[in-house]
């Protein structure tokens, strides 16, 4: 049985699941080993129950797995360095730390002084030289200022307020001749240019600060989590120092079995002489262990057993692959294969038939590092000069990264400069381009915020610049033209057209709702229609455009059910309509005459459905 | 300008392009360094061009960017220690390879002996004490036989075949005092266990083989691609071996700059004497770099600061997150909201509306690694009770990593006993899943290949949980209670009755092709059809599943038009059909009645696209 610590803060019990399930063997795999011992330096920590065993792992969304012995309070101990450290880099930054801790694995046990021999700085910020340094670098009004930023630090990593146990730093710091040792050594090298007795009565009493496995294990999910604390939400660090201290906690976390830990877990950890241990897998989770039994390097026994066989069995290796990268292109296809949903005329359609493959849409999916988009810009760039115009859909991608962006930026710039116009289908703006430009010749180009848009925007590319000389858009018709009408002889004709009333849209008029009652059959003469649906996403789809020549509103007239979508004018529209008692008075007084009409109806269902399958096939990987 | 060497092997010259304008700029910034000298220990060494510069970046898919002097051949030097270490690991295991060579950083020069003082062990491969100890453990018939497995093994991680600069070897073997002091201080503590001078010499040749900038970022596109030969598809390394190689490289591959490199860089890496470095991003890209002038520490000044810029700028480093791990569920909704393209019966749709949410289907995307399968495992198994049965649809999943397979068992496993029927959709067989299970006690379930079907068995089960008692699926009607003539008064029906026949279809029989000429109105009065269509992914998918009280055949029946898609019987079905001269002469005979077909046959086109609406909103994302 494992308890589960959800989000909002209340711990349960349940019943294992799988996740659980598997912390639970290890937990059992790992007990047996009672190896070892725990650090008797100091009565305090000897007095802990050496058996005592926890294991937590705490996920990017805040959850942490637990089992066993995970709300024992212990002394976090040298698992502080990389914290006090992080908040050295808060106050003097990246060069002032530089200037007086290595990031140089020392090879060495953990109280050996280690400075180097030309700079006199400690080799790095996790052994106690470059440690007790890193607290003389906190900034304060005075001593306990200082550490009181030190406690409210690891307090943000922990989610909650830790307190320093008393009776441990009293002991620590009666007896820690070694450390005072080496903080006046520091001093007499300069790299400690404050009272060295200051920065060591700190080292001792944030190593006395008390931690649960449990606090553990969110304060590795927030370095996992870039430095926000995913169960606050509040930031502990900035994404790059999160970076520098995992960077360190690789090569220098576990000591001087710092080679061992790398080739047989593979993450950046660290460990305390008071049993715990942290382990990160950097994006993904952290993972905390408490097991005071220690080995001859000073690392928990079963800490060191349980972070092996959780990076094996869980696969949290960093240089373990699941995959090479692939690219970033989920699909691409030519306006020819998969038409937009705009209706065109016969002419015009033959037209996008002959030269759709001049404009392309390729879909991106994932999230957008180097590697996946490097793959996908060579795909894209390789058609150079053989488009008219593209779209690069990234309504599927997840995160891009600032050199993803910068990719695609310059491959807008080569693709306009190589005489292909662009659009980008970004409705949540993930390339920053906030606004559509119009001017051509701007490679931020058009923005929209759905493919079938963006789609019908190359379409009409293609027909501005391959349709033949004479040959022009048909926005106009008079109603004896429409192919309703046009084919029926003349006596049918002239009757039916006096059954028909003029009326005209104003542009993004609504002309009926979904659930309208049937309102006649209309027939458009002038102008674009458009019928909508609102998706489970929120958003409102094109369903079809219409325009001059076609036709709407039938089916609910010839069985009296409402509208099924919206329609809407997309741009000034002039239809002729049948009102619905007219058309109900035609099967009595001109049932032929009827007959026809449905039959032409019937095709223009025809061409819609075909449209509908079409438009099925070519998304047919969604089905 | 940058050549880019294609995956033909064929070089040549293009126009920059995004990505190769990005190296062609880390180029130019690191151009301009020219401090350093070339190692000058052996005459030939300090012969080479200093100011050469090359730099290629390989992908995952074998192409190799490259900039400047990346065609010159230099010898391979230190850049040997993982290949030869890798070998070692082939020949002897990881465990007989650790009794000789342990894997800990040892924060000292290259050429310090370092040996472990309790084991005697060198502290690592890439140090020349292990190097050297890694070349005796190559198995071989003879020295000569040795060595030309090494040769053979750089030559497969380069894809071409290397060779050794016998100039550079015999200077290497004239001047080599130390490395042979250390070769014999290594047998005098038995960690060599063969002829020293046989090693040594082998470490000599193996350090004079002859490598170009372009070879090496091949050979580290290879560790890249764990283990596999990007451009050739040879496997050169296991992807076990291969990670430990790496992880080695991580910590002790830039000598005692390893932590430097690891804050700065942090990519597993190798430099040589000879001015080259590779450095290796798991699962994306190989770097390498040529410039001979180095620094103190021996390794190349440009190629170090190029290895930085190039992370920098690439967000290579491992530590760099774009973004925390998320769950893999894509979307997830109840056979209620989104229903199968089965049309049921009135009665059954009625069901389905009432009891449908506890029929869920899951889709999953992106790689599956342990952080977003525990994601997805977690919302899932928070339903189990609530559902009836539910479908877990993989086919946007990319990559399954062992620990998810072993995860979406248990949940199955989990699921089953908790009472719900599962169902995969996994035309791939990505869980392993080679046949469908029909046990319903069989965790590993039902196979489907489409999500449609799988969500139409789920609604089978809750039709059959949750039918009111007494109603039964409505398999078989007679003609008269088809809903086509049911309406119509008793006069009509009887004549139009006379005009259809009967017919019947054996199971999987094809009813109607596609571009078939219209053969018909069809009244199904028992079994199932359906009506499938073929994607551009090659597959064939189900548009719609009719069963009896429905119709196909009409649109090609009222316009003349071939039918749209294929037809055919998905159980032994029955069907009455009227003849298409039958139906023409309708319009003259009878055209009050044919009005009335007409306008019952709008009905079911309404319902179809009321149908196709519903399904479109449910993937409204997907558009």
């Amino acid at each position: 049985m494992t308890a589960v610590a959800e989000p909002d803060g209340v711990a349960r019990s349940i019943d294992p699941g799988v996740v659980a399930g598997m912390l639970d063997e290890v937990y059992a795999v790992c007990r047996d080993d009672t190896s070892g011992s725990p650090a008797d330096y100091i009565p305090e920590l000897a007095a802990v129950a050496p058996d005592s065993f926890g294991l937590c792992l705490a996920t990017a969304d805040g959850l942490v797995y637990a089992v066993g012995d995970t709300g024992i309070e212990f002394t976090i101990q040298s698992i502080s360095k990389p914290f006090t450290y992080a908040l050295a880099l808060v106050d003097r930054g990246l060069a002032g730390v530089a200037e007086h801790i290595d990031v140089e694995p020392s090879g060495e046990p953990f109280n050996e002084i280690s400075l180097e021999p030309d700079t006199q700085r400690p080799s790095n910020p996790m052994i106690n030289s470059g440690a007790i340094t890193a607290a003389s670098l906190i900034h304060g009004r005075d001593a306990a200022d200082k550490f009181e930023r030190v406690r409210r630090c690891y307090s943000r990593f922990a989610g909650r307020e830790l307190q320093m146990n008393q009776a441990v730093y009293e002991s620590e710091a009666r007896t820690g001749y070694r450390n005072r040792a080496i903080g006046y050594m520091l001093r007499s090298v300069g790299i400690i240019d404050v009272d060295p007795d200051d920065a060591v009565d700190r080292y001792f009493r944030q190593c006395s600060i008390e931690i649960t496995c449990a606090d553990l294990a969110v304060m590795a999910a927030t370095l996992a989590d870039n430095g926000v604390n995913p169960r606050t939400g509040e930031r502990a660090l900035s994404t790059a120092l999160t970076e520098r201290v995992l960077s360190v906690m690789t090569t220098c976390g576990m000591y001087n079995a710092a080679g061992d830990w790398v080739t047989t877990v593979g993450l950046p950890a660290k460990s305390g002489v008071g049993g715990g241990i942290i382990a990160v897998l950097p994006g993904q989770i952290g993972i905390s262990v408490y097991s005071p039994r220690l080995d001859g390097q000073g690392n928990s026994v079963r800490g060191v057993a349980a972070c092996r066989e959780l990076s094996r069995r869980l696969e949290l290796h960093f240089c373990h692959v699941t995959r090479s990268a692939r690219t970033a292109i989920r699909a691409d296809y030519s306006v020819a294969q998969v038409p937009s949903r705009s209706r065109r005329s016969p002419e015009d359609a033959e037209v996008l038939a002959a030269h759709g493959d001049r404009a392309r849409v390729y879909e991106l999916h994932g999230d957008l590092l180097f590697a996946g988009a490097e793959r996908a810009v060579r795909a894209i760039e390789s058609k150079v000069g053989a488009l008219d115009a593209l779209v690069i859909d990234l309504r599927r991608v997840g995160e891009v990264s600032a050199v993803a962006r910068g990719m695609l930026d310059a491959l807008q710039t080569e693709l306009v400069r190589g005489g292909s116009r662009v659009a980008l289908v970004d409705p949540d703006a993930k390339l920053g381009h906030e606004a559509s430009s119009l001017d051509p010749g701007d490679p931020r180009g058009r923005v929209f915020i759905d493919r079938d848009t963006a789609a019908e925007w190359c379409e009409d590319i293609i027909l501005d610049l391959h349709r033949p000389p004479g040959q022009r858009a048909q926005t106009s018709i008079g109603l004896d033209e429409h192919p309703l009408l046009a084919g029926l002889d003349a006596g049918y004709r002239t009757r039916l057209a006096a059954d028909f009333e003029p009326r005209t849209f104003a542009r993004g008029e609504l002309i009926a709702d979904r659930g309208d009652p049937r309102s006649g059959l209309y027939l458009i003469l002038d102008g674009r229609v458009r019928a909508t649906f609102s998706g489970t996403d929120g958003r409102v789809h094109r369903l079809l455009t219409l325009s001059a020549g076609m036709s709407f509103g039938e089916i609910p007239m010839l069985i009296g059910e409402p509208f099924m979508y919206e329609i809407s004018a997309e741009t000034t529209v002039r239809v002729a309509v049948m009102p619905p008692d007219v058309f109900d008075q035609l099967t009595e007084g001109h049932p032929r005459l009827k007959l026809a009409l449905l039959q032409r109806l019937a095709a223009g269902a025809y061409e819609q459905m075909a449209a509908t399958v079409r438009t099925l096939s070519g998304n047919a990987g969604n089905y």
